[in-house]
């Protein structure tokens, strides 16, 4: 299979850079961050002009470059690029990733290039992920084209496709800090061959990946589109931000990434008519993103609230029963596992309100314990100050909302997300609690959208049909 | 008017603390907050069984504490409040803010309770906030009978009125860290007598509230509330929260603040009927007071967009045009001045993607001087491994997008917000150099929703009528 074939891209044996420099830029960068990654062995510097960069050895062409080596990282400017690709077909290499911009996005004389380039690709029988891309990272072996922070290295369940270089750089920049951690990025750019079918394709079959986040201005081929996104989300959840939803949007990304992004109606009808689950904007992938790489697929749709707050608690059932889940009763296992500790004041319903009691911790577990609850939203909230005297008592978020970590543990097989309103260090006092595998929102409507995002995608998946799947976004 | 006549609660001569204690809660922690602030000297503490607290006297009852006092704050168990405000009546003082819970909102023996405190104060002719509430904080002259951070008493021109104390608390704990920054807030709780058309009619005449946030899950009285309401916004801007969306959601309102909360399509036709701005949730409310807080209003509805990241621009004109604004063709002003330095791949158009060029400060102060362009959103992003290299070689920020809050002095008249997409250092930095009179957001949604908001906000204040008000959340 065409997506299969892609594996080298992310496991080379060898790696020319075509393009090494010894000034600021790319090729400067990204022999600095494999060598960092260990790949120092299996990396070759080539500029005809130098013969020394980071105490590596520059060849001076490609066909210099000694065995093994099987992809090239193309990173010279714009007019030598056909004549490069080449030279990299000529050596045998028959993988590349062209970084290089200044092709179809700038108009008719980078079309041509592009073109020109394209047509030696082909000769040679060779496969090129660009141009005017940052190329990929896979977290498994440390292999990055793309200068990113150590923290991206951290392997996660997520995959990424995005189609912009810049946009999916930033996107590997701010990750981690929303707990969200990545198996494999790649940037697609021009896409004068590799497009983002032949990627889902590939990690459709990628035992690493069990989550996919796409971000698309417009479809390579609409008609694969729509038949490779129907057969992987009957294995993986994709979440896909699609731009140029308004006609003055889509003319933005012509200068973009010279793609023609056509009416958003009718990838509206693909995403949803294939299970794919669409985001509203940026913010909403990454909320989604979180629950689908930590969170088991839930029973069923009914959402049991604990809460340190009634107006979040109200707040977070709007959001919720607005997207189809239902905040039933409060079952009576749960009400009577309450009802002898609580205290008078406390409304025993679901919305479970704890208020200002210790009850947090036992209400929580006895929502995560019982069968009539499919999934848990746990808000906790607490004022600075009072938070403070915990602390300077000894106590933490743990003593007085329980143990979330060892929660999760105990029940892994319903979904937890826990919501944590107030000042930043109580936040992230709150998502250390929690730990890594319960994602943390800071206000209620997130999180409960993020549920109902996942329950729908479970129900789609699970269930009898095409019918019925339904976008939260 | 009713209004005027609450500005005791905000600037009392003198202060009883009814219930001050030695034991963690309110009654401990208001006096050290108190006298951190300065108000040792106005504040007079009471308990029959304490004789000195906080290194201040306590006195034994109410009617001990010497003259001047005006204001009382009980934080007594709710069976007493009742006595403690007749008490305080006996004592003079027509001003009472009651924190203590265990009212309306815990049923029918609350709800006696609270009706006869209620009867109490009428008797004696006082205004009372709460029960059920943590009071209030007046950050002009650090006034607050709710335990707040330091930062929470930076003075800024947004005033708030939650109806809930836990929330209203916790807000304040995160508002600074969005630059947001408050003149007074008050949580109203089970509402026994001042309400929230109280507390409108009192901000509206009060100079130093520029715009008012508000939390509410019911109105006290529909009627006077769109009557006040009406009134307001012609005068500042009022963005509200209203909770209680859905059936379900309605149903938990009951029993947290006592309120009943109706239908919702009420509420929206009130709240478009008057120029109300709705928000969709808590993070909606905060991203737009945020605009609200610090731009002046547009003169029109063309917006310019100067962006690192052809992406982002995409996304910010979809949801620029989806709420109204226009996204026009680059004014031959702005072309011209571009133009001659723009590097070939550049597209000089709107949205206005400059790359990885050094030309993002010049296309933002050529937008800001343009008089086709109205307002103005700049998109800052750039890989952290690049920002890391500038700031080594002694650039930041500042000299690769500009001088951001020195423009914002020179163009005062135009509404000019920021996103900073990436790593968090990234984005705080970029929040220094924006300085604290331009909004920054974290993706380029929320801003462009935020400035259309403000853009329909500002066409309907200045506008003929009461049709045609716009809600973009």
């Amino acid at each position: 299979m065409a997506g299969r074939d892609l594996r080298t891209f992310f496991e080379p044996k060898g790696v020319a850079l075509v393009g090494a420099r010894r000034n600021l830029g790319f090729g400067y960068g990204i022999p600095v961050i494999l060598k960092e990654r260990g790949w120092a062995d299996r990396i070759y510097l080539v500029n005809p002009s130098v013969d020394e960069l980071h105490g590596l050895p520059v060849y001076h062409s490609v066909s210099e470059v000694p065995d093994p080596v099987d992809l090239a990282v193309v990173l010279t400017p714009a007019p030598v690029v056909p004549r490069m690709l080449d030279e990299v077909g000529e050596r045998g290499i028959r993988f590349a990733i062209v970084e290089s911009a200044g092709f179809a996005e700038v108009g008719e004389t980078g079309g041509s290039l592009q073109a020109e380039a394209e047509a030696i690709a082909r000769r040679h029988g060779m496969r090129v992920i660009g141009p005017n891309c940052v190329g990929l990272i896979n977290t498994a072996n440390g292999f990055s084209t793309v200068e990113v922070i150590e923290e991206a290295f951290r392997p996660g369940p997520t995959s990424i496709i995005a189609q912009s270089g810049v946009f999916g750089n930033c996107l590997l920049d701010l990750l981690h800090e929303y707990g969200l951690f990545v198996s494999k990025a790649v940037t697609l750019g021009d896409r004068m061959d590799v497009n983002e079918c032949d990627m889902l394709e590939f990690l459709k079959d990628d035992s690493e990946t069990g989550s996919i986040m796409m971000y698309l201005e417009g479809a390579a081929d609409g008609a694969r589109l729509k038949e490779t996104l129907a057969e992987i989300t009957r294995l993986k959840p994709v979440m896909v931000l699609k731009s140029g939803r308004t006609p003055a949007g889509r003319a933005a990304t012509v200068s973009h990434t010279g793609s023609l992004s056509g009416e958003d109606s009718l990838y509206q009808a693909v995403f949803t008519q294939t299970g794919t689950l669409r985001a509203g904007n940026l913010e909403n992938l990454v909320e989604m993103a979180r629950i689908f790489s930590t969170q088991p697929g839930p029973a069923g749709n009914r959402l049991g609230i604990v809460t340190g707050s009634g107006s979040l608690g109200v707040m977070a059932t709007d959001t919720a029963v607005s997207y189809g889940l239902e905040v039933p009763p409060l079952p009576a296992g749960v009400a009577e596992k309450i009802r002898g500790e609580a205290p008078d004041w406390m409304n025993v319903k679901n919305p479970l309100d704890v208020g200002p009691s210790w009850m947090f911790s036992k209400a929580l577990e006895a929502l995560l314990e019982e069968p009539d609850i499919d999934m848990v939203l746990a808000i906790t909230i607490i004022p600075y100050s009072v938070f403070k005297n915990l602390r300077e008592n000894g106590l933490d978020g743990r003593s007085w909302f329980g143990d979330i970590a060892a929660l999760r543990m105990q029940y892994p097989r319903k979904p937890l997300v826990v919501c944590a309103v107030g000042h930043s260090d109580f936040v992230s006092h709150m998502g250390e609690i929690a730990g890594p595998n319960v994602p943390i929102y800071i206000s209620p409507e997130p999180a409960a959208r993020a549920l109902a995002a996942h329950h729908h995608y479970w129900t789609w998946r699970l269930g009898p049909g095409d019918g019925g799947f339904r976008q939260c976004y």
